[in-house]
């Protein structure tokens, strides 16, 4: 595995790649990897002549008072991890190479950005189509691999590539689960025990909503009240939104006749977490 | 040459092309193509295995009241004119295929694209940059070809290059001129023989400026004031602004120590002129 800094020499050592037909599968990252992040890398150096991780915490996406200081950096196992995974190139940007002086152009999905964690978080989405579609430019993958935890940027991403033209495929890959059901986050670490365990409830409010609706309930204002409910319960939980919405515009849905995204987010102190469910309509 | 109409098609012949490490030359337009166009072209076939031309009225770089609907084509005239010059590929989209049900991605080159033409056009250049984005991930070109007649639009689409990563040399191509010195628009055959007339002081106050310069007044307030009065003596032209600003960051230079570009915008009745020229200090 070769460790590259630069993403012009990035962008060259892909040029030469793709004169030989090979597949380039991408997985990009702020580091702090877990399980969820491999699951992506493991996929891609599956399904790719050659995988590419990059690893850079992205200034453009925290908002004034969010955690750019704070985020968990633990590069050195990360590498380890990549290299163990057959990770092909794992890509190290510095802030001076991805936003050199007079840095000034900003990719926006507007609307999407917007809602659920848009709202709480503003220019938050933004940043993440920005770096993203430089990488896309550095990188030229085939496969782009991300995780359906942060489903609202795999939705942004995908209009994105398909608004800008992108020739990429986009993967989402499932929510990796620790045992007790927390959706794995590299900012899990901050939690407490305590914080933890009543971290627990979103994943039970996120079952109780699958759960109504195996039952027959179609109405997601019932759904939403009742995870309000159980969540409400643990207090130190304050939510930032739960919300039933089509997977692909976001908009809200009164009567669930269609695939539907449950997504909640809460904050628990300065900590701030978000997870979802997927309902399938069969019919 | 081969018209394409779909963005898919066109990349994957590009794509093909690009396997055999050929050299694509783009030129995107609006069509209505007039001799600063075909300089263009000609300096792309020159330089290019593959020369690709667009034409697409891009109604997201129109504002409301601007002329999207009376914006000239001359379609058929304009898929003569390249063929007889050796152009591969002409890329014909609808409005459709560019922008589909959904489409909300804008790229926003900030700062850049409020100054000079962008304080008078709010969301033009974010239009443009939108669209040359796009343009440039479907056509994946080595060179990009523009005029130097739209400064402003070159300078903010160097800067997208530069900062989103495209990996695409860009070339700005000198102002072609008519004989009677006005820089040549598509949009001037909205012009009546009086106010054609009228609109040669734009040339004649860019030249002004120029002469100043060489005569060694480095004092831009004292060029743009006899600039002002010069093009001020034709009634109809109303100014939106001359000014005298840094080609790379287009703030407003006092003292004239560095290369500088003068612009100038004007409307005459609905229509809106620009022209610029450039001062090179050889210190």
């Amino acid at each position: 595995m070769k460790l590259i800094r630069s993403p012009l020499e990035m962008n060259k050592i892909i040029s030469q790649a793709k004169r030989k037909n090979n597949i380039i599968g991408f997985v990009p990252t702020m580091g702090a990897l877990h399980a969820g992040h491999l699951s992506l890398v493991k996929q891609a150096v599956k399904e790719s002549d050659l995988t590419i991780v990059s690893i850079y915490v992205n200034p453009k996406q925290f908002g004034a008072g969010e955690d750019l200081k704070q985020y968990p950096r633990f590069v050195k196992k990360d590498i380890k991890l990549c290299r163990s995974l057959g990770v092909n190139f794992l890509f190290l940007p510095n802030d001076k190479a991805m936003y050199p002086q007079g840095y000034s152009t900003f990719v926006d999905v507007e609307g999407l950005s917007r809602k659920l964690c848009g709202a709480f978080r503003p220019g938050h989405f933004k940043g993440v189509s920005s770096i993203v579609a430089k990488l896309l430019n550095i990188v030229t993958p085939d496969i782009l691999y991300l995780g359906q935890k942060d489903a609202q940027q795999a939705i942004i991403i995908k209009r994105l590539v398909q608004d800008l033209n992108f020739r990429v495929k986009v993967k989402v890959m499932p929510i990796v689960r620790a045992k007790d059901g927390l959706a794995l986050s590299s900012r899990n670490v901050y939690l407490s025990k305590k914080e933890r365990n009543d971290s627990l409830v979103l994943y039970k409010a996120l079952l109780l909503a699958k759960s109504m609706f195996d039952n027959g309930q179609r109405n997601s204002t019932r759904i939403v009240a009742r995870m309000k409910q159980l969540v409400s319960n643990k207090k130190p939980l304050k939510i930032d939104y739960i919300s039933i919405v089509d997977p692909v515009s976001l908009e809200n849905v009164k009567k669930i006749n269609q695939d539907c995204l449950v997504a909640i987010a809460v904050k628990i102190g300065k900590i701030r977490l978000i997870d979802n469910i997927r309902l399938n309509n069969a019919n």
